[in-house]
């Protein structure tokens, strides 16, 4: 079979006119960015209020392990099946960050025959987004520092300023450093760092706000750092909500591009899923429910993280109400579950399977929880054999949810055309009760408790006075009602990556808690949490070309 | 009269496909970014190789003052006014930084009735080329500081890299910092720092490159540092040259937008004029001269900086030979250089402008020193009296040079008809005869007192043993035939910034050099430069928002 990067570019793509017209999107309301690109202008998405929304769809998947989920490439692949059984569909994906493209997670537009493109554009700097979300990031944080300078006359504490600055890059030597060196006109010398731009509470409140003066508000409501009595110093005390919007007034319109078959697919925004909530943009999610009759999206990492953020904190936040859930699941990732070292998952070993359906088990019931009916989608790798998949499937059965075997990778929408049918069909059943996992009035710590107890099944979850009185504190000045937005690893319930399957008996620790007031959520870090990723020995981009045709070499 | 906003909102624009038609470029050629903006096609640009040239006209102007010039505004009327008069036009400028425009400096998209447009989206992140740049170049410095990480095979001393990142942000705390604190896991502790997008080598880079495999050799030529033995180690050496590349490979392409008249102008890289030639790129300047009969451009600061730097670094490398040069003045700033202060610039002080006139005639000597015929352009502000007017074109008259009062500002096209007459005569006249100033195997030495003697009339350069044994050392490793690229402060002639007239006896202190293998020139710091500036007590970002109405408040 021929590579992602060789299928993508032996593709022939539609003007970007003629996917916005399978949706209804007139010439005039799409902003072009080349032949393949557009965003869709905000004054048509206006004029759509008044009508019906369309069924969310959501893909989510088991932990993810080395061998590989397929997640996107799902969404995709049951998008233009949906297309190809004659739904008149949209997907909704996330933004690529630069940083893992040259690091060594290569692209993220999907594979095989299931693919978003132009996937180069999309993998790159696609419509700017993240430089966008970079710019207005950065833009608060030297208005920061450039007020100390100036006198510091909101008394902000330089020891309590937790506005960190941004690069969309993998540079660990940026986590942690040391600005305004060389004296007094460099400014005031700090401790500070810099985050991965998607790790950006500006890219949260991007993917979460409604329109243009939400997103003010919201910009506006950004805490970054406290005075010596402990009052906050928000983003609007420094005058930067203003200019940080119009850094953003384009980034917020939804970019319209196509799967490899001409399904419309909106890709935008790109929150970290591990300190965010990993969802693509509710403005994208939104048009595309006004637009297509189903809506195909996904969330980031396993379901015990992405889903519970998307219905927690996404369709809380939104109004959303999901009509289905597709469950991924490979069987090498459930032998992986299932104990198997990955240089032996081309052996059979239908026993490992079972052992790691466990895994698959528990995101079942824990789906269940929220209302929203579900399928497992077996995404099928070559080495599979059909005692393996047989066991998944007879797993599944026992535990009442149907198992489709899938072969989009390799086929495109013919190898999802049953799954796709099944999909359509849960949807309009109109089983979905769709219920978030706690009342916004539940305290913050019950919260993360609601959640270590319900969905990663832990026992207790710790936390140190300091971090409870924190939550406390914020309840005393209203932030009580957000929901929280858990951050641990996505290779386990637990909080050990190493304990895979379906463990039991274990306790969350909650390390440390941050206030997202801007995006409206509060972040439980349990666990080591990365938000600057490093580069590997040899990165990607020591392999990154162009070939003497211009094109682009060692990307994917 | 209304704002420069306020008329650029007026505006009704074209289509960019009808800017295009009026080049001949045709619509398959325009990778357009929304309606109004667009690439040229590397494609197409090479198909145009085999053509004649248009004449070339450099815009610069004497040495700036608070008191406002005009150049670009200049540059842009110019370009109306031989549209006006009957001249297949193009006007090439540079792109604008984002960091002034939230600091104070505001837009750099002309004024008055002598824009080009649309001049938000110019001024914000337009096509996204500055950010490619940063993206690029902090790269690179990804890529060194996780090769330290690794082992540092390469054998780079930590101490003796100098290779910096940016950001495209006024943002004074980076300017000195110490990255890689916090433990083993985050890498090599190390002094070093940020400076704005513009100051890049990258940048100058994408402005001197002459296609994409030039663009990749120059990336891989830059010296990122040294070992301990002093022997460079450059960004080839690190691997990086490729994936910049890649970064890169739409920036490099040429941005088409229009003036308020309709004029097609290339807007189109950005090299700060101080430690960079400050000029726009070589890419869209001969795009341009394919293209058009006549091409309008202009080249940072005043002539002593912009004009040599145009000649000698610019059209020495890409083998451009300018028809004409038109220097603007202004009757303000001829009185500020006169000794009159900017509170006193309202009262008429016709011997003010005749003292002021000993800038304007030694920048008149220096451009006939480079064989390229002019005329000197009196930008005409509102309060400037007939007497004063009458002054310069008298002074002009005496130094055998034609001096022209335009009104572009106020009128347009209309106010530099007369302009454009002379400018196109003088152009169609083959009277230049350009040659740069100095040979390319002068040595690095001779080439700076050959600049700081004859454009600066300075006495005399002085440099320590350590900067001449550097530049000893860059001939030996074969870099000896490089212009010097001169950073001094752009107020005066000489290094001292109240120095304005026309001041001779000084000395040239060379305080510092920098060797830009990647870009092709040597820069000799004579002064203090600021390669990162800082955001003034109250920043322009704090007054910039958006309306009810979705337009932009107070960028400019």
């Amino acid at each position: 079979m021929a590579s992602d990067i060789e299928i993508a570019r032996a593709a022939t793509l539609k003007p970007i006119a003629e996917i916005g017209a399978k949706l209804g999107i007139p010439d005039a309301a799409l902003e072009a960015y080349g032949r393949t690109k557009a965003k869709v202008s905000a004054d048509f998405l206006a004029s759509l209020k008044d009508r019906t929304d369309g069924r969310l769809i959501l893909v989510t998947a088991i932990n993810p392990t080395p061998a590989g989920e397929g997640k996107t490439t799902t969404t995709v692949g049951l998008g233009d099946a949906l297309a190809r059984i004659g739904k008149r569909t949209a997907i909704c994906l996330r933004e690529p960050s630069l940083g893992p493209c040259f690091g060594m997670k290569g692209g993220a537009a999907g594979g095989g025959r299931a693919q978003v493109v132009p996937m180069e554009d999309i993998n790159l700097h696609f419509t700017g987004d993240f430089h966008a979300v970079t710019a207005a990031h950065n833009l608060l944080a030297a208005l920061i520092d450039n007020h100390l300078y100036w006198g510091n006359a909101l008394g902000l504490d330089p020891r309590r300023i937790t506005w960190r600055r941004v690069m969309d890059m993998n540079d660990r030597a940026l986590r942690q450093l040391v600005v305004g060196l060389g004296g007094p006109a460099n400014g005031v010398p700090r401790e500070t760092g810099f985050d991965i731009t998607v790790a950006s509470e500006v890219m949260a409140i991007l993917c979460l706000a409604d329109d243009l003066s939400d997103l003010q508000r919201r910009l506006g409501a950004v805490v970054v750092g406290a005075r010596r009595d402990r009052t906050p110093v928000t983003a609007r005390d420094l005058g930067a909500d203003g200019a940080m919007t119009v850094l953003l007034k384009d980034a917020i319109k939804p970019n319209l591009v196509q799967t490899l078959e001409g399904t419309p697919a909106f890709v935008h925004g790109g929150p970290f899923a591990n300190i965010a909530h990993g969802c693509n943009s509710v403005a994208a999610t939104r048009a595309a429910l006004k637009l297509a009759d189903y809506v195909v999206t996904e969330a980031g990492f396993g379901a015990d993280l992405g889903a519970e953020k998307f219905f927690d904190i996404k369709c809380r936040a939104a109004g959303l109400s999901p009509a289905a859930a597709v469950l991924v699941a490979t069987v090498r990732a459930l032998k992986m579950n299932g104990g198997v070292a990955k240089e032996a998952l081309g052996e059979e070993n239908v026993s490992a399977v079972v052992r790691g359906c466990a895994n698959l088990g528990r995101h079942i019931e824990n789906l269940k929880q929220f209302g929203v009916p579900l399928v497992v989608a077996v995404n099928h790798f070559a080495g599979d054999t059909p005692a393996e998949t047989a066991a998944v499937e007879a797993y599944c059965a026992d535990h009442g949810v149907e198992a489709v075997v899938a072969t989009h990778f390799a086929d495109g929408s013919a190898g999802a055309e049953v799954l796709a049918g099944k999909v359509a069909t849960l949807a309009d059943g109109g089983a979905a009760q769709f219920s978030p996992l706690y009342d916004d009035d539940l305290p913050l710590f019950a919260k993360i408790e609601t959640v270590a107890r319900r969905i990663y099944r832990a026992d207790e979850v710790i936390a140190d006075k300091a971090i409870r009185d924190r939550l406390h504190r914020w309840e005393a000045e209203g932030h009580g009602r957000l929901p929280v937005c858990m951050a641990k690893t996505q290779y386990s319930f637990s909080t050990d990556p190493a304990l895979r399957g379906a463990p039991t008996g274990h306790t969350v620790p909650v390390r440390e808690v941050r206030l997202a007031a801007g995006a409206g959520f509060v972040v439980a870090l349990c666990g080591e949490i990365m938000t600057m990723p490093g580069l590997p020995k040899v990165p990607a981009a020591t392999r990154i070309g162009l070939t003497d045709d211009g094109l682009i070499d060692g990307l994917f």
